[in-house]
């Protein structure tokens, strides 16, 4: 698989404040790997800003690339905060994944990292 | 009756971290064993995996196999419980059920295993 | 498969009068003839009776003689409009069953008989 | 049964324009001639004035008159209708009741009378 | 009771075309003749305009001037009516007033004049 | 009055656990004691039991025998509280009633006994 | 101006249990001091009683009082607050009040006395 | 003020069919000639192409032409709908316009132009 | 571009009936043939079917193969209109395809086949 | 840039208590300073006072002033907090902006000052 784009990120232009911020994707679309079959999603990324801020067209790029991988749901929050976190360096963020019913059955995985401040 | 169809599961890919799963059954029925009726409700089973988690597909046939029993509102979520925590050793979990209007009354059963992380 | 459960009809008090009566079921299910999953779905059933109306609790009981039934969609709704218009003779009747989601798509399915009046 | 309480009317002050009033009662209750159970249901009147209106407050007790009748929906609507029909003898009126689940299912009636204007 | 105030109005730009417009306010109030307590209400004017449009801020004022006014749901509907068309002459119009709960019971009155164009 | 009907239990399958029951009854109503006017309401009754648990069906008639009793919100929802409370004896319960609309202003009273476990 | 009505109490029978007593008017109305327009809002009152209850139909006219008076948002708030402590003594209690928008801003205030029990 | 940014349009490739467009831009915003004040409110364009149908990005592009002009509802909405139909030549198009609260009114503007065909 | 997935159909077994059937997929995606993004929206397919019925598997497998095609909304909506009409030959068929947010407009697309019968 | 409009206030009647005061707006506009597309949003500003409350007209022209101002979500709701606390010196402040969708992505940036009473 080709490496995923580049998540940009720019400065946090208030780091003596910390402030929520959140970025919600209501599309969203990667594939189960043991059917083949297309995973639909909504994604949430909220965070604290540290030194940096994502920049939103490379998120968007960054969702995109979910597109055609196959990937558990499990593993498709995890990673999204690993990679997230690796560009950033927030000093909190969670990610949640809402998916849409397959086999009658609907979930939701939320993985958090650090300890939210305040 | 017949054993219940077992429930598969599958390792935590990221058992170093406590993250939250939810999976939602919106058609779920078994019977009422005092009328004989059918009841119908939904399911919600939240959980903190530990070094497993919980495969959709058995678990789809799983919460199938409540169709012809008898049994209470109570006992499904009791029974539910204890047989997902023995099937995934979680951290932690939680199940809900919520049931429709019978004898002009609806009900929710919550029943929780283990002290939920963080 | 043995008989569905007669549909008792009681005298309509007000034959003088065209008049709407519907009939919903919000926990409906069945058996797809295919795969033999559970099918989930609700039915409405309005009319305008003739010399009869349809008596509630028979129509519980006939409604809830689907549940073991492996058969599709489009025939539980002619089915069922072909049973109710065969018991109470109705100067109109409509049937509309509206399907949970399975394989992504949820379906509605919707008959008539004769033409409402006025 | 004691006689319902009277439904009071005052003159239409507009009687030479065709408008729709309406009235709805969301709390209404009667009871089950059938299994002695208690029923919920709303109310909606519309109807186009003729000479005279309905008053509100008489229509409040009539409605309540119906607390301890035991009495089938089907009833319920068509007699409402016939009595204030021939109360305030409109150019055109409907009644319809919408009735809370019993036995897994939810019920409307609606009846009509006269042609409505334009 | 002093005069209620003029309702303006400006030309219509656009008066080679029928379209359609509608004004809302959501927060009405007059008073109840018959007892004195305050009456609270929405208000929905839809007209298509001949030569003159009604300016809002005059509109504005004059559905104030309703406040301290003792008149019933079906007047405030006919009088509002009357007194729109009689502003604007409008090619049609229709003036609709939905009425919060008292006594248990909330009402909506709806008024035409002319017959709508297309 | 009559006493109102008795409150029937049956034991807790499960008391090695705390776990959360919720009974909901979307149509309840009693009497204004002051002007004699019918009540509405939504009950909805939170409990862990101990030892027993609420048989439905005597449920719905216990809420049934406030239908002709004169009561006020505050009285209806603490007498239901201690009645309750006496017969399955709970680790923790809260009754909640919603009151519809009586002279411009709903009402909720919310009683709570015991602490609730966890 | 006039003294506002005098809010009536009445004893509560049960001082001694800590209960959520809830009373909202969804149509209310006061007068802007600066621009003397009308404001449009809702009330909701909540609080815990200790030796009184607020008894509503003087509840209901202390609320219309305010009609006619030419307040700020932050002081209809305030002043209800004080008033109502001082009728009843409550063990705790807040007023809170939503405001329709305003030259496209709308408002909440929310005030509080003493300490919520438990 | 500068000319409106021209309205793109590409061939309909699908000249046989008479079938629906519609494009809904929820963030619009004009402003009042009278006061000066910002206006805001939702677009929504419906049509049947003939041989042209709009292009997207040049249609975000002409919307936001109208940031900084002074015009009044009823024109936005006619003014659109005569641009839109000198541009792709429909053989049937509505423009509907919905406005936020002003003074405690909200506004809807519909026009058409040609009969839609079917 | 391969073939897309053949469409099955099965018969219908009450071509007697004109009833309606309908079939909504809440998760569909396609690819901007200008810009190369990812376009999301919802399906509806509503027909009344002469011989033949859509079997739904193969449908799903159909809409799926829009996943990586570079194809307008216009195009999108008619496209399936013919492949299912030559699929099944419907007595009447519309497809209605709503899209997801893009520059700030959504869209929604129409097109219809045949006359509905009755 | 010119300044933005000062942020008018007003003594606190209540200063001895700490009560909460909330506006929302709920049509908000700026640019993009790296598209130069206008950005819409809703913003909220909860706040509990000290010797100062904010005056609305003047609030209201002061996010007006963003209409034309080139800045990022982060920048909009840091900056505003810090006019709005150097205006006003509240006891406690929060900002809260929530963005229309952007490329798919739809965004929240919530900034607090100081620490909640209570």
């Amino acid at each position: 698989m080709a490496d995923p784009p580049k998540i940009e990120i720019f400065p946090n232009a208030h780091p003596g404040r910390d402030y929520l911020i959140e970025h919600q994707a209501r599309d969203f679309t990667s594939v189960c790997p043991k059917t083949g079959q297309p995973d639909f999603g909504r994604v949430s990324i909220r965070y604290v800003a540290d030194a940096s801020c994502i920049e939103l067209k490379s998120l968007k790029l960054y969702l995109q690339s979910f597109r055609d991988r196959g990937i558990f749901y499990e593993d498709v929050t995890n990673v999204m905060l690993d990679d997230l976190v690796a560009a950033c360096r927030p000093r909190w963020m969670m990610v949640e994944t809402r998916w849409s019913v397959r086999g009658g059955i609907s979930s939701v995985i939320a993985a958090e990292h650090g300890r939210r401040p305040g």
